[in-house]
């Protein structure tokens, strides 16, 4: 369908289209051949209504493949596995007629107590990005449209329709923004979703500097931005930002005002024209509501999509302790399964996202299905998700007396979590931290199985335990993922995305989340998650980039070799030094304190997932482009690169670093500033002409130093004059008029012209 | 002398008296009989220039007695001791004929790194404040003015002259102004000097904010506004913001400015005139430099000074640690005295506030004094400033070795802290670190005397030692007051007016210090010091408030009692439980959660040092004002009191809560905000007319939940939505038009009229 012209629309319909029709969808315009665009809840399954009228748009969904929610795909590191998320909700979304899938969501993790974290990849914009930007380039290569969200800086659910983020420019730009940029600039997404909350005081849907000065003309985005649903107060000064289309519908609200101000002259036309254009163009690409297939799920192979699942959460759980290899489990062992969790299984969050599944695998029958003996697996309900229950307990601690390990399936209840608000602990409930506890004093060997989707500590009960499976929320399969981990069907792979911290104090927004009085300061700047851990050297329990295998891998032989002033190429050699074949990710830092800013301990600049054989070694390579090395320079407005050393960094995690090599950077050329009267005593002194003038006039007018204990008091001096402006130093400096004027000339003459 | 009209004077008089008229006098105006205000540098002694032609300012200055500094002061928590500093320097400045002396300053020490923190009081507001005013009171009663300084925000000295303090509202208020409000408000000094800095992105000089609207307007100060030697940018700006006197000359730029700008209207000649009739008033009280004194010392009592300095001293510094009764020395003991510091003592620091002492005590020297056999105390230097010294050490390792006590004279060089830079570390020179275990490892007892003007770190030597006196930097008379404390002629009574952190990097500003290309972010906010330390419970070498004694202290019998709706009386009982007689500084704390913003886990809100024989008993009360409750609240630009509990904490110090008692305030009215369709549903449901009405409708237009898990769903839901503005929560509720107009027009209805 060739793209319809605005001029072809009256201002009405125009007006009309800006905002949408109902919960899902645009509005048509018939007299023209506009479809209407269908745009659905995601990301990892879809989520289309029952019903067109389910104003609600909270009901049950239509049926859908559950996949791992974005806190699993974090920890699979592995775009494969984000890119085949994408692909198969397309796959379903299509089905549906579905054009666009709200989602992925790239906001950065700066609290676990964010009740979104489970949509969330990571900590690390870089990471969040690579997998965000995989997942939309596969569901948009099937066909179907994605939005990229939640834009910007939403990163928490108290008070987010309303709070401000009070972020410094450079903090937005290398931590906020960067899994948002990657995303528009690599996979192009269809649309882009602006966030509730404001920014440093205006509205994300309002934010002209954002939605327009940084995302098109910075970044190139040429799709359509929408609003998260309800997020624009004010349609006019919106439309004025670049927020395209509103949603939902508001009532006729917008599309008045939109009437109003263009009468008003207040609002120029063509900037109606402009959003109405984009519209027109993902329009264009719409198959509209109108003309969908069937809509059940006989349209897609529920069977392979649930395999898919399946397979696809196992790269993602993370195994974050396995002492005296008590992982995996022998197929005959006797098993005690412990835990709600092991029949009703926690796998997605709550909000709206959450999505209607096919079906879904408990934990205990996948684990029954894979034991050579599935009547040596005992199970023992352990707890309920609402208070401590003594019998229960007492009746898993038999159960686990009896057998040769037991496997505790905890976690946090859909309740504890959730779109809208934010946790206010990261504890496990006391009733379950109680029964692991009671369980590993009598069992012999102890593995605990955790699903959440916001990290849980594992204080009180950590070193009790022999083996730690962290699972996350894995999607509809996860049951049967997890049996296959356990048992070694599957090899653990993931690697965590976001650090573990001892305590939630030690989290750097802690005394900073959710703000107060409708501001959350963003106090720690760029030193979120692991990187404010490694830059005060503070222990974590687990590091971002942890995770076991079965097998063991090592990393050596690196090589980096600068290409260029600011890129450089890095390989190294991994090898699976175990007896099982096994992943292993290999994750490139990049260290260095040059620069005037303050740069974090170290950063993650690349990595990669790794399939080896037994014995097999792989020389892996990456390229390390200019904003490896780069900073955001406020005063310059733009990445900047600083000469001096950086070193990189092979690491198991962002703690343990097993090989490093320094590479020199000559930095950018320096900006020649004039020197002024305003220019500091040191610049001056520093000038290649002006410098030795007045070191030689200041000789002449001081007496020399009687002692080395004067000299080195002058020199103490020196120090402490050296930021002054030189309109203050002449000031207290013993130079004639003569000798100012004579400088001042001077520094005029050598000014670059 | 009376004061004169302004319009006594020329617009060139006046243009020209707005700034100085060299490094330390104001301009007089001989046909009108103005005299020239003299303004010289302090505060804990005075520094009167040699020459008045000393343009440098930084040449040896006339003699004076040099008293302890604001760190040492700080230290005492004795009002008194603050009281008798400011006198003694009033007496001197009388004798110079100094008019006003600069100083006290009052910043907050956020960080243990700023160069300058040695002439600042504390971390804590209401310390530094009482401190403050209490100089302020004594050294303005015997006719000499001071000079608050430096206000505001000026934390640090890396590009101080350049630097935007990027500090919210709240912790201005709470955390930077507070001192220099109470000096303002009850001891009225007859100038305030504004800091260099700028306060996000103003320069305090040209603030209107701070100098106009929260000092004078606000506060009720009615004296001069002086600016920091050099810190005017734009004299016009400047002298519109409510900067009075630019200090020092400037060649007539400021003069040939505001002409300029009268005469081209851009200045109105009555701002002129404000600053000029406040100028007047102080020159009337003027002096004159014309008239002074001999300006000799010989019209003061040197002796008496001094000894007054040794006493003050006393009082200042800090028993840290006193294992086995380490401390007192017995005047028998043999002792040998080690390091530099016990013969060229280090009692001041550096820049603008150094004095040139009318003499100095080494500690050695005392220390033979007091022991009842000078032979038995043997010296060896240890060590030098620069570099290891191996022979040193072993000399001094032989002496211990003889000796029945070692102590090692340890601490920071003049030029390791000074105004005008920063430290980068808080580590003790690695050759004291060295001499002090290797001294541990021999001597049968090891006692460590620390001066510095900053906080070092006692890691790794502190366990190996037996006792550690933190002398700070104690005036010229400090040598003579260790000797005093050592062998107990005085009995310890200092407590930490800072917190000894185990890290630099546990300090909450360490990510955030000196900041970066001009901005330094306070992302702490109120967080600062023991506020941070104790929110997070994060352990510290000692805590702020700490500080032991050669006697022992009980507090009990603590009463509290609310006085009115945001008052109380506070009173406790001090006992001297031990065998010497001391004082005991008792510590009042508040701790609570109430209100909308996060609070310290406690806050100082009073203290009183007590005075106290073996056995004697005292019932102390404090009286606990509104602000001991209050936090600011920058949605009300006010202070508020929040309803809730308040726990009423007497400590020992920051960590160690002796007794407490809890308080219930009923908290502020609260202001009845009118409902709109922006208000959130939350908002609206708790309206007690609309409230209901809601519910009702809701419940009618929704299906009953069919089950206990639908009920929970919902109440999830609920809980979701309920911070969402009512105009998004129309969008999804099942709600009829009729519904929602009714809804409306009862909340229009139910406004405050």
């Amino acid at each position: 369908m060739p793209t319809i012209d605005p001029a072809a629309l009256s201002l009405e319909q125009k007006a009309r289209i800006l905002t949408g029709r109902d919960h899902t969808t645009s509005h048509p315009v018939r007299e023209a051949d506009v479809p209407s665009i269908v745009l659905v809840d995601g990301p990892h399954g879809v989520r289309p209504p029952q019903t067109a009228a389910d104003h609600l748009g909270i009901n049950e969904s239509l049926p859908a493949t559950c996949f791992p929610p974005a806190v699993a795909v974090g920890s699979s590191w592995d775009p494969e596995v984000a890119a085949q998320v994408g692909e198969a909700v397309a796959r379903e979304a299509r089905t549906y007629g579905i054009d666009v899938v709200l989602g992925p969501g790239v906001n950065i993790k700066r609290s676990p107590l964010c009740g979104r974290n489970f949509e969330y990849y990571s900590e690390d914009p870089l990471l969040s990005g690579v997998l965000a930007g995989a997942h939309v380039r596969a569901m948009q290569s099937a066909g179907v449209g994605a939005s990229l969200k939640h834009f910007a800086a939403n990163n928490q659910e108290n008070d987010r329709v309303h709070v401000s983020a009070d972020v410094d420019e450079r903090t937005l730009r290398e931590i906020y923004f960067p899994a948002f940029e990657r995303v528009v600039t690599d996979a192009k997404p269809a649309t882009v979703m602006c966030s509730y909350n404001r920014i440093n005081g205006v509205f994300a849907a309002e934010n002209r500097w954002l939605l327009t000065e940084v995302l098109r003309d910075e970044w190139g985005f040429d799709g359509l931005v929408i609003s998260d649903w309800g997020a624009v107060h004010d349609r006019v000064a919106a439309l004025t930002a670049g927020m395209d289309l509103a949603m939902p519908m508001d009532w006729g609200v917008g599309e008045a005002a939109v009437l109003a101000a263009v009468g008003a002259g207040e609002l120029d036309e063509s900037v109606v024209d402009r959003s109405v254009r984009r519209i027109l163009a993902l329009a264009a690409k719409a198959t509209g509501a109108e003309a969908t297939s069937s809509g059940t799920t006989e349209d897609f192979d529920v069977d392979a999509h649930h395999a898919l699942a399946r397979q696809l959460a196992a790269e993602c759980a993370v195994l974050l302790k396995n002492d005296g290899g008590t992982l995996p489990l022998a197929a005959d062992a006797r098993i005690a399964v412990i835990g709600a969790f092991a029949t009703a299984p926690r796998y997605q969050g709550g909000g709206s996202s959450h999505i209607n599944a096919t079906r879904t695998d408990a934990a205990l029958d996948a684990i029954r299905g894979l034991a050579s003996s599935p009547d040596a697996v005992r199970f023992a309900q352990g707890f309920t998700l609402k208070c401590t229950d003594e019998a229960l307990r007492e009746e898993a601690v038999a159960a686990a007396r009896e057998a040769d390990v037991a496997v505790v399936f905890a976690g946090l209840a859909e309740a504890d979590e959730s779109e809208g608000y934010d946790r206010e602990t990261i504890d496990l409930p006391a009733a379950q931290v109680e029964v692991i506890r009671a369980v590993a004093a009598e069992a012999r060997r102890t593995v605990v199985v955790l699903s959440n989707g916001g990290v849980v500590s594992l204080e009180g009960w950590h070193d009790d335990v022999d083996a730690i499976l962290e699972g996350w929320l894995l999607g509809q399969a996860g049951g049967g993922a997890l049996a296959d981990l356990l048992f070694g069907a599957a090899n653990p792979s993931g690697r965590l995305a976001e650090s573990i911290p001892f305590r939630l104090a030690d989290n750097p927004s802690y005394l900073n989340f959710p703000g107060e009085l409708g501001h959350v300061r963003y106090g720690e700047g760029v030193m979120v998650g692991y990187r404010h851990y490694t830059s005060i050297a503070l222990p974590v329990r687990y590091p971002f980039g942890h995770g076991l295998s079965y097998t063991t891998f090592a990393t050596d032989q690196l090589e980096a070799t600068l290409t260029g002033d600011d890129t450089a190429e890095v390989a190294v050699t991994v090898t699976n030094t175990g007896t099982r074949a096994g992943k292993h990710v290999v994750q490139v830092y990049v260290a260095t304190s040059a620069g005037p800013v303050r740069r974090p301990a170290r950063e993650l600049r690349a990595f990669t997932k790794v399939a080896l054989e037994p014995g097999e070694s792989r020389r892996v390579a990456f390229t390390l482009d200019r904003r490896a090395f780069a900073y955001y320079n406020v005063e310059q407005s733009g990445w900047a690169v600083a000469g001096g050393e950086y070193t990189i960094q092979i690491a198991d995690n962002a703690v343990d670093v097993t090989a490093e090599a320094v590479l020199t950077l000559p930095g950018d050329a320096p900006e020649t500033q004039p020197l002024t009267i305003e220019s500091s005593l040191g610049e001056w002194l520093a000038h290649p002409v002006v410098g030795p003038e007045l070191t030689a006039r200041l000789s002449t007018a001081a007496p020399a130093p009687k002692d080395e204990e004067e000299a080195e008091e002058n020199a103490r001096l020196l120090r402490m004059a050296a930021p002054m402006p030189m309109s203050q130093f002449f000031l207290y400096a013993p130079l004639s008029d003569d000798d100012r004027n004579h400088l001042l000339t001077l520094a005029d003459a050598s000014a670059p012209s």
